[in-house]
């Protein structure tokens, strides 16, 4: 996390980028920051190019002094290395660092997020700009956090990531006669002798789109290498940074459900998660807690940053609606409800040009102070002070988890059927929710994160069962585990190689079924079943399944596999397997989720209508229980329990009646 | 044809893989497949790179086995030539190999389909592969078909392919003034002097998009020349194997409506049409049935194998429904009711890897025989083999044809106006289903076939009437030939060139007719005419046409043109020319050719309702009416005519009532 | 103006390309164009390759026989330049005159438009062309105007032009800190040292699809380099033909609201403006008229040629419906009266092949004069020599104006936020419309244009406030003037640099008020006002903004900025400053522009129902009002002035009936 023993509260303020603006402006900024009692400041986040003018030419004026400002105003600084864009200098001089891309087109100076990651001009200069300024501003005390580069991601297919991927394959299988297995490349022909023979797989050679590809193993290791391969230039500016200044804390910001990225692996190497907040327009209050909670699951539970989000509009949206009055607070509080210790925003100021100028900032083109966004912020602000440090820390005690995996994801989404409409995201999502509007915590775990901490497990569509991981779930159920998964699962390995046998694979003896056949039904066509008198709809994709020791719990009511389970559950050991063989609606997943964490004496924190969220934070200060009222209109309830509004400042017996105002926030420290 | 005296039945199998498999798992499948009556294997489909190492370098050992091993167990064999998709190699060593896209780019290995047909590597290896295959294995009697290649298609727009093009255009036009001339250059001062000055037709120089082009003539000379380049890569193979097996039938697998290749001219070097029958989800029984029909045409009704089916789902429709039970079997006798004498499928057994692993199999993933869909190939193989060689062999002898013209579909695909909602293939089934549901038996011919067999041959949209086929079609209904044109007929020759003097040209005088204008509608806008009692929607486009001779049957009643002829009919000689001037209903497609199969004296075979198809066919042992229902629901009838069910084994006498469950298929051996 | 003394009519005909056919039809055209009063062709359009076959080899034989053909039988003649695309030959002997593409492809020969504005070759050999066709027909007096090339448009991304684009931002800015400073560089780090590190914004480096760019700035020059690229070619020919016949004016065809190129800077280096004018299917008539009054207003009200019209049906669009009766002659006439004086069409006859052969033209592929199109024709050439001189040079007087801006489109089509919904044209339309359906005569003027002759001057959308442009209209409002503008306005400078202290910028005195935010809406929702009585929506864009002098006309009735102002007014000096907060409904725009202009005493010419269309055109012959009955009923009213019908030939007092029939015209010269 930030190191904010050195701020000891929620550090508040974001990206600010005064070398766009000229210096006679800057005290301004100054004055009208503080009055929003900005305390934290995200500094140099593009600024390479001036930086460094020529392979050894390098100018550290301007920053100094942007750096000299801000801390004779008492700020703290989160230190970018700006590497996120390379200069267009070094682009004409070293055309190494240009990207590839999928269409096969060599790139040219531009846009962001713009270098090869194993170009050797990229992986000299990079680390050696954040040495350089590692070096020179480790005298700093004020600098909380170091934030390598910004936003990574992409894809670069250049003949240098050729070469690498080759020996990338070479390191990982050893020989040319793994590779043609895992690949399963006796499948139309496509047997190498030699790894030289091997390419990039992208729309000239085996792909026919982002997603279609003839060869999902290829792909898959594909997008594993240049995950790993950005990932090692994150690395080699970690290993620069960390040499010199090992104290601070080091970090990137990343996007939540990012497809291109293995954050589960990045989060190995961030010294704290931080993320950026983007919802967009209609995304709804249950996605955006889940990407919380992912992104609270890379480092285990760990409190992370918030490292940005737009205090009023965004630019990049089909349509950019204005956040409304009291929501920029109540999605602050909702990250920090999910486990933030930060509330930052993209930007502190407007810039005049370019592409983002019409995204939102605490100074706006106005230039000044007053604006309902600058009034809200400095609200918030205020609030934020006086929050001070009690919830710093503090951890969820989630005994639920939702398993979510990026090579599961990557695999699902390059399989050539059953479905295009199989959507790894959109079924996680359906569980999630359940137990959200249920007040029921979560947490969000990666294949290596240990089970045993939790009463249920559910790993939606788990496509891909890597080697070992079968082994962790029957161990977890065998000791008493819930473990929950759904109709296309255990279907594959961690090469997409399908385990043969029958379907669900390796999971069949601790679910008790066997999958024969899946039906993928269209959009506009579904099987149904009843249970406990209620009716819901099959879709997407219909399991006919045989149990082998699982009980039924549902059957299919139409079509030539009515009568066939549809949900099931198995004793093994001292647990539960449970199978749910299609997809269904929003209040399936509710109502048959309550009833399992009912078995499984998961209690909600409290319960509360559609809109209003509830989450808890526990720490050495105490339980923290925020309560979010989403919804257009006041929520009243009586408190079930005792304690202390630390916004309102109100004291509540249990019992007593509390009221959120719309959008209001509550965080009720239990006595 | 297959060579079927070797084998007296319906050969019964499909495409097997083994090399994809360890050996010790070889006899178990010997064991499945034996089980389920299979007898026919398609060997080696996509093996070049395992069978050739080096440009010197071959392996034929594994092959060996597996050519011992199904010859052990009792087996006939497609053996196939392997060169549909090229060894990584020999694309990194000779890369001429590759293909240039539409788009321009050259692509790297992978995928399949992936030769440039005028490569000479490709040229040179792949018939130096396909004859090393027939000398070694020339001694096995159990061959009884060679496969080359495997589903040709794509386009290469090479430097190489360029040369070919300029030469192949010297020979055809032998003057650059003649290439002038056929493609109206002076359109837009596009004036050649030399071949050197002609480039290939894709988006870097005529192409909007794949059918939107500047110059029509270029890209169907290119379609044309593109089709030929493969198919000469095809006939190097095939005279290849043919001098060292001349009595094994030569074939490739075809599929159906195929836009990119002429399969007309490809039929003619093809020793049997073999072809792969795929329908989507939703595809009408008509539309499959075209496409048997149409095939069976390529060489002018003998019978034709059907190569691949999916038992069960495919796995490249957006969604992948299974096929209901029966509806395998259900589907097989379709194909053999059309001329099929072969059911295979693809494939014997699913693989582990790559895109085609969720494509359905004889063996599943789950690896034995308990499967639905294992019983049901068990209960087909079963039935064929009772049902032996009678039907093999028949034909049809139907009186009503299509026309269906490759150089037509090109040319009303590329054409610019009058709509873009031209669509030749719909318009061809929608003459196709009107005869269909009346169980009215269709040749589908192209324009080099005959026609003085038909009492009625209709061309649908016949827009290119090419050198010498209106006298065609001229002397065919002086004799008392009915022939039916429509809208979009008769503009140009087969260059693309308009045919001056007034629409539709050349079939003027046969039908009658002036075309003087064409109004293309919007696909919400329509005009209507009344024939006979009834209304029909007049749509997409609609001539403005003077009668010159020809009958006046309806007229247009809305719009400035009403009361303009829409369906006339013109005496020519001792037969008739009709013409359709509009795109119109289901309804009036049924009706209209019900009333002119009247007068031609056509009768269907039996009424049945919609969803029950009969269709027949005629050897020496008899002729055979195929009874197919397609519905959900039983069909009862009193059959017509006395019989043999050669599946159910029932005796009819004409008056019988036969009762065909949903589904469900007899097969009737007139008395 | 075409030289239409030398023809004292309206000049009628258009394109004849003889060249396409052989010599021995060339006599019957002739016969059949005077059939129809064509008196004027356009010839030499596409022949570029046919006229040169080699670097210093030139063929003008053919085309002198053409010319002595034409001038035989009486015609006049515009005489083209023939480079509207480039020979074969050249393409491949000098590839430098080949464009590269937006996504950086190198194109081939083909297509039209196909020529590097930029290329040495390019810019040697057109103008080189256009001055040996001068040299060579100079001595034809019937020569009436030079159409040099045709359709200019697209892009080119070469190298070359790269080279060039540097120098441009040279000569421009002086100074790489300058391009820094007005391309806002320091966002994203893209700050250059050098011009040789700039590159073309394309696919490869700033463009994520045509006009989303990481930086607009950039996007922005290139527009101006591209559009000034091409505009220096022609002039290069303009140039040499000038130089040789300084008596004959010179054009090129335009293409109305064409994104492309800046029209208003274009028209500064034509003699004379002329113009392409294909409305779709569904194009209302109101976007027509816009156009023809954009067209007239780049010279500034001088009267125009219609270059060309199909006479029945086009070829491009997606279906292509024919010209009903009578609406070839109502649209010609609906460009008369909007200032046009020719009639010219798209073309004299049909070609045979390529991709516009289905495209309408005067001789149809049925080769004579007996078509429902040639009747048309010939009835309207035969009216418009009646009508002979009188209208020629006659001119609107619009007392209002619409403000269209080409920089301003780019800079709207190119911002990221606050809506991707944001369509420039479209918001340029509803503002003409209102006024269009009253009647009201509108000049479409430009930025550099003098506003002092108008009483209201509405310029919808001024995203762009070019420097100086504030004080312009500050004069013209002071004045006395009514200026209105709305949302969106005022934030940039002609860089696409935010002007600071709120929006809308520089013209925030003028319109009395300050935009603090706008909320950008999806499709589906709406704000509303009321005013005068009326409930109207507010879509889109909806401003939130705070007057600061300006009176409140109506505000927003619902959401959380309920109560603030929509509508405003502001007194200053003698003059009003309006502004409309937000997009509203056609109704909305009617009674509000009505309400503006009775203020303003903006009357309408008369009062007619929605589809009856009329202007006024006014020269030294006397007053012209042209009544133009688009319904499809007829149309009946008391004429308000007493004139002479010059088409109908009837005299009318002031009160007598005139009757239009169903697409009828009138136009009635004022007594």
């Amino acid at each position: 996390m930030v190191a904010y023993e050195k701020i000891k509260k929620i550090p508040y303020g974001g990206d600010y980028n005064p070398e766009q603006w000229p210096e006679e402006t800057w005290e301004e900024d100054m004055r009208i920051l503080k009055l929003a009692h900005i305390d934290t400041v995200t500094l140099n986040v593009f600024s390479w190019a001036s930086l460094q003018s020529d392979d050894d030419v390098y100018h550290f004026e301007k920053l100094d002094k942007i750096i000299d400002l801000v801390t004779a105003h008492g700020m703290k600084i989160c230190l970018a290395t700006s590497t996120g864009a390379h200069p267009a200098w070094m682009a004409r001089k070293h055309p190494d660092i240009l990207r590839v891309e999928h269409n096969g087109m060599k790139r040219k100076f531009g846009g962001r997020h713009n270098s090869c990651p194993n170009s050797p001009t990229y992986r000299k200069y990079a680390p050696a700009l954040a040495a350089k300024l590692a070096e020179r501003y480790k005298k700093y005390d004020n600098i909380v956090a170091w934030h390598i580069s910004n936003e990574y991601g992409g894809e670069c297919y250049c003949e240098n990531c050729e070469k690498k991927f080759r020996e990338w394959l070479k390191e990982k299988y050893k020989t040319i006669d793994e590779v043609n297995r895992v690949w399963d490349t006796a499948f139309w022909g496509h047997t190498f002798y030699d790894f030289e023979d091997v390419v990039l797989p992208n729309l000239l050679s085996e792909h026919m789109d982002d997603t279609r590809s003839c060869f999902q193993g290829i792909s898959l290791d594909y997008k594993r290498f240049n995950s790993e391969s950005i990932l090692n230039a994150y690395r080699l500016e970690y290993d620069a940074i960390h040499a010199i200044t090992p104290d601070i804390p080091i970090t990137t910001n990343l996007m939540g459900t990012f497809f291109g990225l293995d954050y589960q692996m990045w989060g190995k190497y961030m010294d704290f998660i931080s993320w950026d907040n983007y919802p967009a327009n209609d995304t709804p209050i249950s996605s955006t807690a889940l990407r919380h909670d992912l992104m609270r699951g890379l480092k285990q539970g760990k409190p992370f940053a918030l490292m940005e989000q737009t205090p009023s509009v965004q630019n990049w949206q089909p349509f950019n609606m204005l956040k409304r009055p009291g929501v920029m607070r109540l999605w602050s509080y909702q990250a920090i409800a999910h486990g933030a210790d930060t509330v930052l925003f993209f930007q502190m100021k407007r810039s005049v040009g370019a592409c983002e100028k019409y995204h939102g900032a605490v100074i706006d083109h106005a230039g000044h102070e007053n604006t309902r966004v600058f009034r809200e912020v400095t609200a918030l602000g205020a609030e934020l002070e006086k929050l001070g440090s009690q919830t710093l820390g503090a951890r969820s005690d989630a005994k639920a988890a939702i398993v979510f995996d990026w090579d599961n994801w990557w695999a699902i989404s390059y399989s050539s059927g059953p479905s295009i409409y199989l959507d790894y995201c959109r079924e996680v999502e359906q569980y999630y929710k359940a137990l959200f509007d249920r007040n029921i915590p979560v947490d969000m775990i990666g294949v290596e994160d240990d089970l045993s901490r939790y009463d249920l497990v559910i790993a939606p569509m788990l496509y891909m069962v890597k080697t070992g991981y079968d082994e962790k779930i029957r161990a977890y159920v065998k000791e008493g585990g819930r473990f929950l998964t759904t109709c296309f699962s255990g279907y594959v390995d961690e090469h997409d190689l399908v385990t043969i046998g029958g379907y669900p694979g390796k999971l069949r003896d601790i679910l008790g079924i066997w999958v024969e056949e899946e039906d993928a039904l269209p959009e506009n066509l579904h099987n149904r079943f009843h249970y406990h008198g209620n009716t819901y709809p099959a879709s997407l994709l219909c399991d006919l399944l045989h149990t082998e020791g699982a009980e039924t719990l549902a059957s299919y009511e139409e079509d030539f596999y009515a009568g066939m389970p549809v949900l099931t559950k198995n004793a093994f050991g001292k647990g539960f397997g449970y199978y749910v063989a299609t997809q269904s609606s929003d209040e399936f997943y509710r109502d048959y989720l309550e009833e399992i964490c009912e078995e499984a004496d998961i209690q909600p924190i409290m319960d509360t209508p559609d809109g209003v969220e509830v989450t808890r934070r526990i720490n050495q200060n105490g339980v923290f229980v925020f309560l979010l009222n989403h919804r257009e209109e006041p929520y009243v309830t009586a408190l079930p329990f005792a304690g202390e509004d630390l916004l309102g400042g109100k004291i509540y017996k249990a019992g007593d009646a509390l009221v959120l105002e719309k959008k209001d926030v509550a965080i009720i420290k239990l006595k």
